[in-house]
């Protein structure tokens, strides 16, 4: 059985890198369906891309995870597979933390492997490309049947980098998060969620305080406030997350990701 | 028999939206081809989501259309399946009328269903994202074999809604029409047809007023004029259109969705 | 057996030029698998997008090469497949030298065919869109096995046209050469090899003069250099390339395709 290949890097749209990283697994694993997720993290950008595959891993069949955003390659830093306790799920990418976010949504890791010396690697490959020249191979590789021990070194999981990621605390009755993830439709994605706000529910408002300075009603869609107002709703990700209907929070309130704000309900 | 899907949606290329639907049609159908048609509609602009979905159906094999430009996701606006009359294709997306420019290329519609509350929509869907929670899956489904009325209750499919496309009129012997899309070569295409236009052959000159005021011929290759000179000529749609050898009829003339301008052939 | 079709264009990602080609494929060669290389190459530039084309392919599966860069779609010039001598691939696209570098890659061409009328065209071609009309097709019937004969009239490859690749000469112990292509990442690679550069080895310094003027170092990993320096180095394809570690070559030194550099080591 050829398990499904998902592929998420920051290697954007106009340059071949992509393509060739599905070039190399159509050549290695003929069978092996790839679904692009996106390519288009912000560059070198390893928490924004580790937020992307998160989100979108529980919505992908279990099968090979690849992931590059990497602006360590050509270092010391390893290169790894991680297979999870959940699902046994295999994720490919740098050991810089990008894959561990979305491995805790399975369980965490059950085994770590190094694969920066891969038998499956390509010959001549410089360490400028990785994922070309070692990552796409054995994501390919693994795809088609091979074991994760014939990849590379199993290594203790426990060494595996973390991010730090940022969390939200609470100040009395206000909350302090910070927005994390902005869309192309203009919502801005905070680090909290419902269960984080004292007294939110749908309908009360909401004062916001720090990059922007607000007040705005708690909402469950985007239509229940009138086309140009803003709000805080729910994100289909879970997060709570400030949106304008039919506009933009982002146009409207210039938030930027890492802005903190401290949310209170009235 | 898995049918292919194909993908047409304003969720731009920088988000995992596309990506995220594209993973729950791999979950659900991983026999089912996905054929991206293009993600990079002008937001939540069903005008122009329409006419692209128009253009690119008559050369897709017949199948599933999935399409997703849905301003309205979160209000009462239905969701919905529609079967062409013709080749008995199937159109998911939104009521809003962004299928049905292109369900007319079919014969319109035979049959549709209300998918709003589809056994086949994905557990604790929120209203926010019904392209993963609902119309991929409901693609999905139809592609691995499933019949429109398990995904949803029929409905009479004079109810469904269109949009209102403007329509080129005569006055006298020049033609009102309007510009109605613009490509990335910066070709401009109207929303009429030679035949609309009286006199019109290759190699008569045409005045143009209104949004742009100049004269040009009317000619059947960008090659027939020398290179930076504009013309008008049959798109590969079949649609009057302004373009400049080598260069952008757009630069030049600085045309924008909407425009009315005035043919006139000299 | 089904070949894989790697595909590569100018059609951008907004547009539904490439989505259309794919979905001509997907209905006459539904098991071809589709491999997209990019379709970000700046419009209607045959350079750049042989230069991509030619980096990629040797990482590609043999199969069918559909390459469709064509500011002269609607004049004389021929459309083609290309057979070349190792590996028998088959590349199809404008006759304009766009598919030669490639081509030279696999051993030259060993068979051309000009199918300028192929039967495998569909009905009703303009002539304005040859990728949906003619090149498509022909790519998705190879695919499907059919033999270059039956899709076109051979002709001699020695009437191929061919481009004109700046090449980079020695002044004395200086190496002459010129900026050919530039990633989304700002690195600037040029037309030489480091083999081209006498005294050229990692560690040594190298003075630049021309569109910038500086020295660097030449270094095999970004990380050899700290963070923020620039660097000469031998990129993923070869080439002696500019970069910046963890920025950007292309900001710091304004460089852009076509400048002229003169490299010597210091």
């Amino acid at each position: 059985v050829t398990l499904p290949i998902t592929f998420l890097s920051d290697y954007g749209h106009d340059d071949e890198f992509a393509g060739v990283c599905r070039s190399v697994i159509a050549w290695l694993a003929p069978d092996a369906r790839v679904v692009d997720i996106s390519h288009g993290i912000p560059r070198q950008n390893v928490l924004r891309g580790s937020l992307m595959l998160q989100r979108s891993l529980p919505f992908a069949p279990p099968g090979v995870h690849l992931a590059v955003v990497d602006p360590g390659v050509g270092t010391r830093r390893r290169a790894v597979v991680i297979r999870t306790a959940d699902e046994e799920r295999l994720l490919v990418g740098p050991d810089n933390g990008l894959l561990m976010p979305a491995a805790e949504r399975f369980g965490g890791p059950s085994a770590a492997f190094d694969i920066g010396r891969s038998q499956f690697a390509l010959d001549g490959a410089g360490g400028t490309f990785d994922g070309r020249d070692l990552f796409a191979p054995v994501a390919a590789k693994l795809a088609a049947g091979a074991d994760p021990a014939e990849a590379g070194e199993a290594f203790d999981a426990s060494e595996l980098r973390t991010l730090k990621l940022p969390m939200p605390s609470l100040e009395g009755e206000a909350l302090r998060c910070q927005v994390l993830d902005i869309d192309g439709y203009g919502n801005a994605a905070t680090n909290a969620i419902p269960e984080d706000l004292p007294g939110l529910s749908a309908g009360v408002m909401v004062q916001v305080t720090g990059a922007a300075t607000v007040r705005l009603p708690y909402a469950i869609a985007f239509a229940d406030v009138e086309p140009g107002l803003p709000l805080l709703f729910t994100d289909s990700s879970g997060a709570l997350a400030f949106g304008v209907n039919q506009g933009s929070a982002v146009n409207r309130f210039q938030f930027r990701p890492g802005d903190e704000v401290l949310l209170r309900v009235l």
